[in-house]
């Protein structure tokens, strides 16, 4: 009651067979006094099974997600289903449209606003929704992100980890079964306003995944990302198991080990990062230099790295400003697995 | 006279030894009324020899360039020099700063702007200094360019085409000494507003290059460019020949056949190409779609080659709108070599 | 207590006679440490009677208002008044100032932040001050709307639904007394942030106007402004009845039947609306079309309606991005009158 | 030769038939170092007969001329036309898809560029492809304007005043041709930096409109320029004559009378005219206020008219600056007619 | 718990000796996925003693604070300390490297945003911080502030009012001990969300200053700061008392009288104040006017004073905007003094 | 006839007596497509006698000049002139009405836009005006401006030099006449692009100043300028001598020593300069630092005089950027005086 909302749907989440269309959420800014922001969705509805979300464009420079899920609108037969998939392939549409991380419309990063507010601004009212309509008809769900424009990532599939061993064994069963080359285990150093951490916090089976980055789309990601999605489906007995489905023992899962997993720029400049993506390095040698173009005769600062393990990001645009995350270092994971 | 400017330099380009300062451009926007863009300038002159001028930040998000100059600049020995070396390695300082293409101070690409005008905006004084005082005591350029922000693109470098057929075997002479990957012979559809081409104009031995790019320092671009930078000096005799130069024959030489070399998006979206840079391609062939993110149920447009060739640049941010340049296709070239 | 405001007014609500003042709200931004937003307010105040609070600006493009209550700020006689009037011709003020819908301060629509919050943005802490010191001492909120920049409505006045059937009947007596060509009840898909919805549950008799709009300041719309503003004053018994009441039953009481009254843009591009305001319509009828202007090649998207009813509203800017409110249906109203 | 551009096209001009295409004029800005702004572009030709360029969005707020040179690109049947007609319905197309009367790119009025300038900005390097390649082959020209954001306008058919007596005629004849309700000669102070202005200049039968305005797309002016566009090509013998053609002795020619045809903001606030469009006004008279809504308690201040003559234009937004154009009159046209 | 940060630092509060590091709020925009706000800290420890939390930068763009803690950062020796020294010298750093009063992040002004909320902006996460973990671990805290861009101070020490008699007692010696030629009592009109009202809040000896201003570093605010910090601290008993510190006695205290203490612009124009800071003033009496420069035959209004008292305020950009603070008067103060 | 204008003035220059009106630039931007730039003029003539031009507001954010000149519109007794003068306050009015040394609508700085462009943008348009129709019948011109938002400088009335030694004594006469406690010799380096540089290469005597700055309007500076301009009008036989004017003998005449006269900012951070204005200092001195205050353990950097004289000019805002202008040194002038 004190989050109800106005928004209002044009798909009918419990007809079977194909359905696409938009979650209208009224927004009245200068230059639209009664329209709605227009977010696609889908439901591809069939027989009894459970239900799968499958979200992309969270972040609006993350592309593999938008054009995976697109297809699966177009393409996916509603015979094939065994259950519901509901497809929500440009969340935060307004960034979507934008090519930025954050919305256009209130500045806001999505992931940093969960459980959102129906009261709020357009992407707190967006992601109300998700929290209080669409994780409640839900059983699993898988959230795809890329490293977006200002990071380069290693693809991989994350588990959000979750506080209940039984859930966080789900979890985990259901990221290794999207098959991506590297898995890892992905805190945010214990954020909880991401929509992963609010779909554990629901209960839901959750997957995540970080596919290549530096603001493009990547052939080899979208490769990856086509088949995880389907294999999470198949692994939820909502499609039938796909035949190229890798064995998950033979790949590596790592974890980011708190803040000496990052390397952060100490000045503003031009970063030159030292080495390429999936490198071994260590904590205490030299990862990069930032460059003062403006006046060559100062040296260049060097930065460190500060913990063990692969280099698992890099920061994709040049120029950087103090604080800015030039690299991520993801170490062996020593928690529990299926 | 007309082109009387009103800058000054804190170097002394006739004095033997290393110095290292700017060229002040006096400029006096609102919060400055008094001041100036002060643009780095380094001399290294030893003996009796030719004048190099060697330049980088032409476009402030293309980095490899500021950086093997800013490396010259703090350590090339003037004992090893034989002539002078005049280095510019920020030469659009404002737009280094910024890490933009084009400067944020007048909106200037100060590749469109020669020769410039000392009555004009702060790039347009800028190049006219260097059309006017920089280039007249010059014998090479050298003229670092990457892909930018916007392209990515397999290093090469680049012939700046000169009608006169003797200074076009010169240049290509130069440009074929870098030592690149890859050679191309590129006129930007006949435009005469490049500083590479007021080079030419005023009779300067022009060698270019296009380094990577997506708006990131490449490991392997640098050392080309390190490496090619030292090679031209080799070549015009200033520095001693390096040991690695690697024999020109051995490497193709391509140009971009006109119009039907790009592939333009038809619509805004977020395209996706469909390969790798180095593939062999064919006119006619798929290159890539345009997906319409928004409206899933709508299915995206595809684009086509219009020139046979290899795939020589690839636009990096997904997001286009009509008109960006997505695909870039080079083809042998058939002109005149050394 | 928690909601305690920093605002102080210049003028007294309890003195008899005509006072002009400001409400000034202290606002600390960066080019002002220790100043204030300053918010027109008057007071005409006289003999025993009821206080009717008059607000224009709500939007600050919507000018039939704003320019109404300014003309009563000076004209009105305190001598004709029984009770009080207590005049807001600007609310938001710096909206007002800049005409524009949502405020240049924090970007807010005003009308989607009651209850507001002492503690928020200047429009947050105005909207608090409007329902914590203003409602509590009236009887009555007249909240003069127009169809700002973006909408071109018929002009019309406005029935803020009540929950309870008193309330409700007593609104809209209010309503139909004001004397506009039309009558609507408009809910806005229930929200409950407007200033009409805030004031409705402080108990107020409420009435709203929907006068023209496109941004422009219309003729027939400030005759219509201007007498009904005194013949809600006159229905209070604050005014003498002026002779020119038109009567009540012969107009129109229409209302907006949901999402289906509206027509929203599926593209972007320009909109060609089919039909003037008053058409009457039918759901499936053909509304109009989004031209894709770059492309001329491309065939324009057609709009349907998809209610039956009478063209109410309709878009005023040509340029729509998908999700644009286009036009706006408005069908007879079922529900009680008094 | 000075006047070089790099533009290309996709058209050929003397190709018999119906072509679709764009003109490519290369732009190079930070976010698309390879790419170019596309204008779309039509050719229609068959048999002999005099040429005729048809434009629309030389301001891209002005929505009638587009869209209806978008319909004759998609209708019109090339067997019905006798010679050759040019169609650039989006010219500044950049300002098309914003919207906007100026380029979002360069911030110009393409109206007050012409000749152009091929080593300018997108603006200026698109009216010196007009000026130059396509003027040149050209007989006739009609450019079609709107009111734009700024101000409703009479639909009418323009004259632009030209110095020789016989192109001045034969201007007026095709005007007259279009067949608008009321025809006016509009020099606009003099200026020759427009687009009319420098096809009179090149020797072109020069036909201008103004149609509504107020940033929307108009029916009723949408009808009279799908008819005058048709009547003019028949008055030049490319389409047969219509039937509807009514006759021009019937329709008033007027002009504006110079500086006094214009009232001024003479302060910033918010502007109330006193008079619908079509009004007859004589010098001296009250035209309309200017109210401070900010501080109700100061009086508007009153504007009047400075000539006698019939209220021609109208400003759109309520909001006006000091010096902006708030009303426009015109009055008998004195001149030569054919 | 509901107030769980995912802040992290650099250096141990705990730890003897001295350490200068960062407190890393994590900061998710588009342009630094995984980056941090990365704000300045220092601790220097040494024996038993209280702990002092001295801050500056709270504003962007008062710059005595922080270059005075920046000093203290490089050379406080810790073994002249006894307790312990938390330095904030750049408590909003975003706000400081733009040299602006709010943060160009999310346009907070910091001291408008206690206790802050760990869930929200950056700003709002930076306040949580320092009031969840900084004010727990102190006993004192100083607040460096200056006039800023906006304003011109009467350099001077202030005393935020306590509402427990002793608290207020131990503040005012404090603050008096810093020895500012000026003691003023500043309640900012009852505001709650500032630094200092949540440092009393908190329970700590709290001392603000108000230093110049103008936008500019001043070298007598200069001067008085780095003594009244050390003398704050020698208060304490962290350092040795300094020989240099004044008699309290011999200095007045002032208090600014409410709202008539403050004279607003009452109109947009260019301000032009009467007389210089530190003038005695009446009520009523003239105290500068507003101009209107772009209509130089409209007379300027007068403001007037409406307190007596000192001028101890002035606004320093010539521009102003209606209820932009013009001028600031303070009078003597009654209230209890230790 | 290249130079063309559609300017249009409400004033006549010859008239008799007191008149004050506008000179009318037409502008079309996005929103007033009609309208014009309404730069205030007044002119005031009587009898016989030479015209003198009196211009303020050349850069926005200086305001005594426009303060002054307005008084003089406002209070100028037309019977106490011998020929004529013109007063243009706010000649850069959009800057003006902005408080921008800049105009908001162009970018442009009006001091570096001469001799204009009568088909350039609006700045450029009105030094066209000026240039092409104001100086021509004048006999002499002064441009009064102060340090501006960036600038503290010692009020100072300053001398254009001028190549013909008589011209250059004319000039400088009527400078010592102006009173200022300081002359000084200003070339900018040799800048013709200045009004001043305009007005002497359109042969009028040329006077000009300097007067306080930091964008605030001095008490000071405004009596100097107010008694300055009568005494130039006085010493140009236009008023009456006045009573107080000083003698010119005993004030000093200084110069700016070219590039060694300016100190700049060698890097980006906070300025803290070492004395007051005034000071007389030594090249070589320590005259400032820069501070890196989001770093405070990197020291400052020092920057240093390099010329010697008294500390004339001084950057107000303590926020510098490379390049900036800190302080500005002035050095006995040794050329010829009258």
């Amino acid at each position: 009651m004190a989050r109800k909302s106005t928004a209002f749907v044009t798909v009918d989440f419990d007809k079977p067979g194909k359905q696409s269309g938009f979650i209208h959420i009224p927004h009245s800014p200068h230059d639209d006094a009664w329209g709605t922001t227009r977010i696609p969705v889908a439901v591809i509805k069939n027989g009894e099974g459970p239900t799968a979300i499958l979200q992309g464009g969270n972040h609006g420079d993350e592309y593999e997600g938008p054009i995976v899920l697109g297809e699966m609108v177009r393409e996916l037969d509603p015979g094939a289903v065994q259950g519901r998939v509901i497809l929500l392939p440009a969340i935060n549409v307004a960034a979507v449209e934008a090519g930025r991380r954050t919305s256009p419309v209130d500045g806001l990063n999505m992931n940093r606003t969960y459980p959102g507010d129906p009261g709020g601004t357009i992407t707190q009212q967006t992601s109300a929704f998700v929290n209080d309509v669409i994780y409640p008809i839900g059983d699993a769900f898988l959230d795809l992100h890329s490293g977006g424009s200002s990071l380069d990532i290693l693809p991989s599939a994350i588990i959000e980890p979750a506080a209940d061993p039984d859930h966080h064994k789900r979890n985990a069963a259901a990221v290794l079964a999207f098959g991506a080359p590297l898995t890892v285990v992905v805190d945010n150093l214990g954020e909880r306003r991401t929509s992963t951490a609010a779909s554990v916090a629901a209960g839901l089976t959750t997957v995540g995944t970080e596919m290549g980055g530096g603001g493009t789309v990547s052939l080899e990601a979208l490769k990856i990302c086509r088949r995880g999605a389907r294999n999470v489906l198949a692994h939820l007995g909502i499609l039938e198991a796909s035949p190229n489905q890798p064995a998950a023992a033979d790949r590596p899962v790592l974890t980011i080990p708190g803040p000496p997993g990052y390397v952060f720029a100490s000045a503003n400049g031009v970063f030159e990062g030292f080495h390429p993506l999936g490198t071994e390095v260590r904590a205490g040698q030299e990862a990069g230099r930032v460059h003062h173009l403006g006046d060559p005769s100062r040296p260049p600062e060097i930065l460190h790295y500060a913990a063990d393990g692969i280099l698992y990001g890099r920061r994709q645009p040049g120029r950087v400003v103090s604080g800015n995350c030039c690299l991520v270092i993801a170490a062996p994971y020593e928690g529990q697995l299926p």
